[in-house]
């Protein structure tokens, strides 16, 4: 299993944290972490999805600081890292959530 | 001289104008256009810029509504659609502008 890698916040450019979201899939995935607080990776996205293209999905997600994945048993859990993307990008979360809508 | 599509914004996807803001060089020209409400392609990036990089960057804000483009002699130039932006995505770009400062 590789290393997980969750950035410092005030290493994300505003451009990598937009691009996370500029994208349907994740702003999916963002959306259900919102409702429910724990996700693992098959049930972050529609079924049938490839495993890869999840994986991928919440690479980008936790390289924006988006998502801390801990490993629990056989599972990796991901998480929203609400508090800490929002005091780096005041609103913006919020902002584009509420856009989705 | 191609013609310049200005897209209705019901037809633009979050995801979409997101993306036109995911990246620095764009970033810049739209907060540009904030305090200067009319930009030709040369003055829209820094010196140096090659002209279709330039022209393309314009291109992807125009795609996602975010500019209008007119052809004025023998000018194109370029502001800000603030307000029908605005109505399709309430406080996005003043997020998004706030964080970049």
């Amino acid at each position: 299993m590789d290393r997980l890698v969750h950035p410092d916040l005030k290493d994300v450019s505003l451009a990598a944290a937009l691009h996370a979201l500029a994208d349907p899939v994740r702003l999916d995935i963002v959306a259900k972490l919102v409702e429910c607080p724990c996700l693992n990776a098959s049930t972050a996205c529609a079924q049938g999805t490839p495993k890869s293209t999840i994986s991928n999905h919440l690479n980008v997600l936790r390289a924006a600081g988006l998502i801390e994945t801990s490993v629990e048993g056989r599972e990796r859990i991901n998480r929203l890292r609400c508090t800490d993307f929002d005091a780096r990008f005041p609103g913006l979360l919020a902002t584009v959530l509420a856009n989705k809508a």
